[in-house]
C-alpha cells in the first residue's frame, strides 16, 4: 500500500525569461531573471539561483543553497546540506543542516559533488569533482577531494 | 523505427505508509513500512529496501541489492551487480550478477556509488564515494576508491 | 513568470527495434539497429549511439559524441563536449566544444565521468571513474582521474 505523489513546479519566486524543461520537481525556492533549468532536476525550498545562470539536466539543489548570477551548474551536480554529523541524516533537525554559497560566474562541472562550503567567484570545479572545503581562490579545482589544479 | 514504453510502478510489494514521489521506475522489488521514495529513481526487481529507509532523488538500486532498515540512500546513489568480470556486460548471464547487502542505519552520500559489497550497520558512506569493497566496522568511509577516514 | 517546455523524442534517426523507456529527453541524435535507452536520460542533437549498444537510466550523452557498437553506458554515465576551455562554459560557441569517440564493446561503468577524449574498442572504464585523457590501450581504467588498473 503506498502514496504516489507528482512532482511539482510549487510556490517558487521567478524573475522574468526564466525556462524550465519539465520533468523538474521544485518548490520554494527563488530563480532569477533568464535562468534556465534542464530537465529531471530537482531544487529544494529555500535555495536561490542567481540571475543568467544556468542549471543542467539531472541536477540536485538543496535548501541552504545560495548560487550567484551567470553561474553554470552542469549535468547531475548534487549539492548537500547534511553532512551526517551525527553519523546519519539530520532528519528533521534543521539546526544540523549546513548552507552553501556559491559566488557569481562559477563554473560547475558534470556530476560532481558539493558539500556545504563557500565558493569564491570566478572558480571551476572539475568534472566528477567532490568539493569538501570553502574554496575562497579564484582557480580551477579537480578530484577527489577537490584540489587547485596548479 | 523505434518503441516507447513508459516507465511504472508495477508488481511492488509493499508495507504500509510507502510514499514515492513520480516520475519513478519500480518493477518487482519490495518496499518495507514508512519506505520514502523521491523523484527521477529507479529501482528493479528482487531489491528489497527495509522499513523507515528513504530514497532520495535520482537513485538507482538494481537488482540482487538489499538494505536494511533505518537507511539513509542521498541523491543520485547507484548500486552496480555487474563487475563486467569478463570484459564486458553480464547481459542476461545472472550466473555473473553479484549480490549487495546493507545493514540498518546505514547513511549513503549524495551521489556515491557502490560496487556488489556487504555494508555493516551504522556505517557512514561519503558523498562521491565508490565503495568497491566490503565494510565490516562501522565507521566513515570517504574517496575513490573509498577508505575509511581516520 | 517562466516558461514550462516538456522533454521530446524530437527528430532522432533510428535503425530498427530502437526501445526506449520515457521519460528520456532524446532531440536530433542517431540511434543504432536494437539500441535500448533507460528512462531519465538525455541525449543530444548531433550524438551518434552505434547498434546493440544500451544506454542505461539517468546517463546524459552531449552533442560530438559518438559511441560505437555493442557499448554499454551504465546508469548515471555522462559525457562533456565543454572543458570550460577560458575558464567558463562556452556557451553557444561551438568552436570550443570537443568531441569524443568511443569505440566498439566498450563498457563503461556507473556514475562514470566521460570528458571529451577517444576510448578505444574493447575498453572497461570502471564504476565512478573520470576519464581525462584519451584511451589507447585496451584494459580497465578506474579512478579520479581514471588510470589503468594493473
Amino acid at each position: 500500500m503506498f502514496v504516489r505523489k507528482n512532482i511539482e513546479v510549487k510556490d517558487i519566486t521567478c524573475g522574468i525569461n526564466v525556462e524550465i524543461i519539465m520533468p523538474c520537481n521544485l518548490y520554494g525556492c527563488t530563480l532569477g531573471d533568464e535562468v534556465f533549468i534542464g530537465p529531471f532536476c530537482e531544487i529544494q525550498s529555500g535555495a536561490k539561483i542567481g540571475a543568467r545562470t544556468r542549471v543542467q539536466s539531472h541536477a540536485f539543489i538543496c535548501s541552504m543553497v545560495e548560487i550567484g548570477e551567470e553561474c553554470f551548474v552542469s549535468h547531475g551536480v548534487m549539492f548537500i546540506n547534511d553532512k551526517f554529523a551525527r553519523g546519519g541524516p539530520a532528519k528533521g533537525n534543521k539546526e544540523l543542516w549546513l548552507n552553501t554559497q556559491v559566488g557569481d560566474r562559477v563554473s560547475i562541472g558534470t556530476n560532481a559533488t558539493i558539500l556545504p562550503v563557500k565558493i569564491c567567484s570566478d572558480t571551476v570545479i572539475g568534472a566528477g569533482a567532490v568539493v569538501t572545503k570553502d574554496i575562497t581562490e579564484p582557480g580551477t579545482y579537480v578530484g577527489n577531494p577537490a584540489r587547485r589544479l596548479k
